[in-house]
């Protein structure tokens, strides 16, 4: 099975692009709007896990073509770029890509970091209700520390909450999420819930702006 | 320094009872609005404090009693009886006394269970709405399983947010949940954020709900 790291340019495509390259065998797919610099941090992601003795291919396309051969899609862009890449997929995606979307809208102020979610109620149901009707869309990796993901030394032991009507597409999602070393999946439910799984992200950052010692935070239920 | 658990006699005051009790020296007082109840409750807690090796006394008094003689008023209400409460203990309250608010708004439907806030935001906003302006409030205990806690053999490791606007008040309850085993307060902030920390609740209940194995479930920043 292919994944493929839509905007896997950033923070949060480094982090899952290591991850996913040193603790599972998905063929993966960096894409970008800009083919030359998703090959650029496909080859540097590719050094980095050699580095941890890790010796595999990452492939790099433009968002288009990386979507096209995946079976699950990373929407791994800021908020305020989601409908666009999602347009730019459009041709690519059907009912057998399961998209997954991690992108949180916010806001900050003097107190803190504020969940500011799109009219849609959260960029999850954005992502849903930009995407053909048929594709099925799943929130994960909503709350996950970029900076410490991208980091295959930091150990880590944190949970992500999993947001989707598809019940087949969210199992996807689990299957993919239970190779990764120190990330558990846990059901949060139907799409309805996706606004309370993408504000636990400002909230994470509050904490961390409020804490000494904290910085980069992830969520455990236990 | 004494603690009132008003409206001590439900399960998040027998768990903060509990483990206050065994923990820590302060000292408490069950508050209800019917004495004979906070009696019969704080009896039924110092039993079950002997049978794990504490011996210690739980005073037991109205309401307005309690909160008169404590430093540190906990409502631990339903949040439909949080304003008659505040007005009932009003006449005991003054700037000295620390006011901490651990209740939720929840409504339930088919997609789980959803964060229900009263219009003043949140519970603790409607905590600083009714009772005397000088008195500073203090979200806390507001995530907290009350099941698990009321188990003093139940093992425990949880965060507890913080919210305030008073950094003194914020500071006296830093104070209280840092000696209690397996309960770490975190600072989430002001009051503004209170609704926040609030809507946590409800999505663990939810979590418990969705994923087999998990019940009464707490939080813990990673």
């Amino acid at each position: 099975m292919r994944i493929a790291l839509v905007g896997g340019t950033g923070e949060i495509g480094e982090g899952l692009a290591l991850r996913l390259g040193r603790d599972t065998a998905f063929e993966l797919t960096i894409g970008s709007r800009d083919e030359r610099k998703a090959s650029d941090c496909a080859d540097a992601y590719c050094r980095e896990l050699r580095r941890h003795g890790v010796d595999r291919s990452i492939d790099a396309a433009t968002n288009e073509l990386a979507a096209e051969e995946a079976m699950v899609v990373v929407l791994s862009v800021p908020p305020y770029y989601v409908t666009e890449t999602v347009a730019a997929i459009e041709p690519a995606l059907d009912s057998e890509t399961v998209l997954v979307s991690p992108a949180v809208g916010m806001s900050g102020d003097d107190d803190g970091v504020r969940y500011n979610p799109p009219p849609a109620g959260s960029v999850t149901e954005l992502v849903v209700e930009t995407a053909p009707d048929d594709v099925p869309v799943v929130g994960a990796f909503t709350n996950i520390p970029g900076a410490r993901i991208a980091d295959l030394d930091e150990p880590i032991d944190i949970d992500t909450p999993i947001v989707g009507d598809s019940s087949d597409a969210k199992e996807t999602v689990f299957d993919v999420v239970s190779e990764l070393r120190g990330i558990r999946a846990v059901d949060a439910g139907p799409l309805s819930n996706a606004a309370a799984v993408e504000a636990l992200t400002p909230f994470l950052i509050t904490l961390a702006q409020q804490n000494e010692g904290f910085a980069d935070l992830g969520i455990k239920f236990v």
